[in-house]
């Protein structure tokens, strides 16, 4: 049986404009199309900051330009462009790059929207930065009207934040199964996926909110029964004591010996830590279930065991 | 065996701006799935004339904004961000009511390159207008820095205009077929389709083209073998001498009847005639398919033979 990866791609996966984008992921789709040349079944997930970012960018910079024809765009809907921005380019490089290495498989990117609790506690502390800084009169407005958060930062000025919440079921994942098991490489759950509350008469309403991308990875890499979630970042391996004279780079660990390094806060919030937690959540979902963090281009060699920071029962 | 129908959705199904899209698409998820709850297999196609517009727009006052750091965002990307944003709507609101009517079926947006010619006559004059006016200062900078085509309007100044090739193969046909056929309602080929040409060492190069939604309806009836092209629109019938004394409605043509009423000029270019001749070229297609023409809010009634023009061999 072949192996099944979910993988969970970092920023530096797809750049963060319009250019680097369209270099970025042919670099991307080399170290994909190495695994899938391997004979392994992938899904992948993506961030989507930065596109995500110039397009509430681009949708605030048109309501100010005529505010009399364009209400200001929500969150979720930029989510959703981004996935088709973001989808678009990355599905034509892995389509080009296999055709390339004369594999003929289809790719797909499915519009993916991920339940959220409203109880999660995220929301009563948004820590996420949206978009571009702002003046201080230009953030009291949509904090007034619109009941908008933001953080300030001396130099640069005022950005909006939102929350962060946990992934929940993920709602078009029959449609991601469907393609994956049929042999299609898929997207799905691009930028965490666009997180979406349940409210009565079965109306799912986008959230002002943005999930983490490595944890939408671990749910969905659960929900298919991958075998393997691979994240891919800016660094090999996973260190302890990082930048410190006691640095010491991890080849394997447990899951219970990665959990208590995560408690004791060797892992940067918000960097390594989410990306080790996420790991160990899959890991501990199912048995003979693994994961691997490393370089995108050291993808393959992690796979083969030879390098990254391999996270098993 | 259970009727296999591609529907086109006019533009009325989708309204123009963000709150408008949000009411009309639970209008026309009522009308789509009266036809689903009847038993039908639907795809479904939309158009995204304003919804691009609005995009290309956001993307504009973003470059404008700062241009140092945002170049002008090509069509192709605002089409495929167009897909993001009317899918998410269209599929919520199918979503919803279907499950309010106790119908338990998956509901997916599927990313859809269209393949076109560079050689389509199309590319020379094109015709399709984009966005918003503009003055002649501002379209003379386009027009030298990034070869885009305008026409002028006395009253509203100078407007972007691109070409409507036809559509060739359908990039994602595989994507879409495994998903109609597993029972999905699938969303596909929105605006008509990304419109991309080959390139060698197999690139797809997004062209600055809008491909018509309704002769993509009814390339991709044909690719998946449906019987019944349905094309929605703002009118219940199609007549002849529209506006004149001897306007007449039409119940019911053969495929030639319709395609010499075409030739003979009966039917509006750019609104009612090139939707005759997507039923037209359906029908021709193959044995036993049928076109029909009518308002969304008739749609079943059509299929029942009681409403609309049908267009059959």
């Amino acid at each position: 049986m072949s192996q099944r990866i979910v993988i969970a791609l970092g920023g530096n996966a797809l750049g963060s404009n319009l250019p680097e984008q369209m270099a970025a992921v042919q670099n991307t789709a080399r170290a994909i199309v190495d695994l899938i040349q391997d004979g392994k079944e992938v899904v992948i997930v993506h961030g989507n900051g930065p596109q995500v970012g110039m397009i509430a960018n681009a949708m605030t910079e048109l309501t100010r330009s005529d505010p009399e024809h364009y209400i200001p765009c929500p969150l979720s809907v930029c989510g959703a462009m981004s996935q088709g921005y973001i989808g678009y380019d990355l599905q034509n490089a892995l389509r080009e790059e296999m055709l390339r290495r004369g594999i003929d498989k289809g790719v797909a990117t499915v519009l993916t929207q991920v339940q959220v609790d409203p109880d999660d506690p995220a929301f009563e502390h948004p820590t996420k930065p949206i978009g571009s800084y702002m003046t201080e009169a230009e953030a009291e407005v949509l904090r007034r009207e619109r009941d908008y958060d933001f953080v300030y930062d001396e130099k640069r000025g005022y950005r909006r934040v939102v929350a962060s919440p946990r992934p929940g079921s993920i709602v078009e994942i029959d449609t991601i199964r469907t393609l994956f098991e049929s042999g299609h490489i898929v997207i799905a759950c691009g930028g965490g996926g666009i997180p979406v509350v349940p409210t009565d008469g079965f109306h799912l309403k986008g959230a002002a909110a943005v999930i983490d991308k490595d944890f939408a990875a671990e749910k969905l890499a659960e929900q298919l029964d991958a075998d393997t979630l691979i994240i891919l970042t800016a660094v090999e391996r996973v260190a302890v004591g990082f930048g410190t004279e006691r640095e010491r780079w991890l080849d394997r660990l447990t899951a219970a010996e990665a959990r208590e390094l995560a408690d004791a806060g060797e892992f940067g919030e918000g960097s390594m830590k989410p990306k080790v937690e996420a790991c160990v959540e899959f890991v501990e979902s199912g048995p003979g279930r693994r994961a691997l963090i490393t370089l995108l281009e050291r993808a393959r060699d992690g796979i083969a065991g030879k390098t990254g920071t391999a996270i098993e029962c």
